[in-house]
């Protein structure tokens, strides 16, 4: 998950004199910003400070983001015709800056913590470009790809190609893992997941699969799904709290590794609920290889840096030696 | 689930003069609304028009509808101390309405068709009343039932108390079967619903099983404790689209009723994809006793009309006879 953000009086501190968005474009920036929590917290790992929609201007849709509300498309793409118009730009070219800030990461990083590097997954980039923003429950989302099938493919075609690329990129600038959000998938059917997401994820994994790293494929509220989520691909699943992390496992499947799964709102616990909470995800876990912990969506805003502290040391205390 | 509504002419002349709490708190209003979709549709069940949100004034929080944005309530609870001055009022004073409108409803509709009241589960109501309204991700909720949990239980305790009364009197008034909405419960972690919202449902559950009606227990992004929720009670459990129905029930033991599941916004999709998303409902269901079919949530106020008349005829015909 993201690490980094308004949590951190550090980062709020750089966001007096930067936006959000001209702090990820600058690569001394978004470095700096992806080891701000490295430098505080005993973290396995750094994930590369961006944003999912980076990519969205590649295919000709715009956006920024409304302070207090969010990621805001200027030109949603609503008439279907529209989606054989899309352009196909090179993530070499204009998400230079994500690549530049990986590779200057990676000279400032500890050598034994890994570097992740994201994208966002078709549908979930889809259904920012349709709906114009965060929604509720993807009307216009859905009603486009149940009557104009043919465009739901284009689109989710070339968004596709342009995150294998951008993907790519960042392996080769030194990105150690990579993470695939599809952080709303969750709102379709297991059926729909099946007919009108899965194909175009599977695509992605498949294509980084020479790549030989870790590839941590996330999302929420697919509790009903885990089996075919899992069978899109990806080295590592990452579960949401919404279920144990034990049976989201054995539904995976013990022969794949699983991320998660703690509530991100826990975080706002006092420090006995917290610790239980922890204690409770790493008895799911057991003493079996291959679990990451993480929570199941990103740090809010409100959350107390010293929580986070807290949860850092104390996974790395109760699993020190068993693990 | 509620089935009358904004999708519906004759629902939205009436709110051309009324509104929508106006139409609650009138019988013979909300008697017709009641009666609205039953008209146009052959449906083996009404359900009464009202508002979960009704008995939050019983407990001393206030609330209104602001047009386009949703449930507002005027003194939401943030101080934790005003949980101990929550007041406890009589369903039978104060929602006496209600009562009315199911008598209403009940000398009107066919015999053969039932008559469903409801109630909103006390987690559900608990998150509008700290939240202030709906939430993305129930921050204040959980920050206040994990650092109050006394507060929290005073709190749940009473809605407990006052639902109870509420749903005792819509059957006592004619309603022959009871749903409880527990819509925003799969917002919670197993072992939050387990702790936090769990007795209290088991509790109206274990009172109105004197009652001897169909008790529908209603969630949404349950996929991971449908267990639980079941272990809570009833006699039929409501699953969403985010899991097969058929794997849902075998979660749930087919000793249990349950309804569902589809996607409301499947009712948006052209006809040919409707009709598939009907047949793997029932494909799902089998051709086991005690499927009732429905949407996993309510109607949106942009559902065709002819697509409603087309899924409840499609439903009978498929189903007549083999069930």
């Amino acid at each position: 998950m993201r690490q980094a953000g308004r949590y951190l009086p550090e980062y709020r501190k750089l966001r007096e004199k930067y936006s959000m968005l001209g702090m990820v474009r600058n690569p001394e920036l978004a470095a700096e910003v992806t080891m701000q929590p490295l430098r505080r917290f005993d973290l396995d790992a750094a994930i590369i400070f961006a944003d999912i929609l980076l990519p969205l201007p590649l295919i000709g849709v715009d956006f920024s983001f409304i302070e207090g509300v969010g990621p805001r498309i200027h030109n949603p793409l609503r008439d279907p015709r529209d989606a054989e118009r899309l352009r196909e730009g090179d993530p070499e070219e204009e998400l230079r800056f994500v690549a530049e800030a990986i590779t200057l990461v990676r000279e400032k990083l500890d050598p034994d913590r890994a570097l992740i590097g994201f994208a966002g997954a078709p549908f979930t980039l889809a259904s920012y470009i349709i709906e114009g923003g965060h929604s509720r429950n993807y009307l216009e989302t859905k009603a486009f790809m149940y009557s104009f099938p043919d465009r739901w493919n284009m689109l989710m075609e070339v968004l596709t190609r342009v995150t294998i690329r951008y993907l790519k990129m960042q392996v080769n600038a030194g990105a150690q893992a990579i993470q695939l959000f599809d952080s709303w998938v969750g709102a379709l059917s297991p059926g729909d997941y099946k007919h009108y997401a899965r194909p175009f994820t599977s695509r992605i994994f498949s294509s980084l699969t020479a790549c030989s790293v870790p590839l941590i494929h996330f999302g929420t509220g697919t509790s009903g799904f885990l089996g075919e989520m899992r069978s899109a691909g990806g080295t590592v699943q990452s579960v949401d709290w919404r279920i144990p992390l034990g049976k989201a496992w054995e539904i995976i499947g013990f022969d794949s590794a699983i991320q998660g799964n703690m509530d991100p709102l826990a975080m706002m616990a006092p420090v006995e609920v917290l610790k239980r909470k922890v204690e409770e995800v790493l008895e799911q876990a057991g003493t079996r290889d291959g679990h990451i912990f993480n929570l199941g969506h990103g740090f809010l805003p409100q959350t107390p840096v010293e929580n986070v502290e807290f949860v850092v040391d104390l996974v790395h205390e109760l699993t020190s030696g068993s693990r």
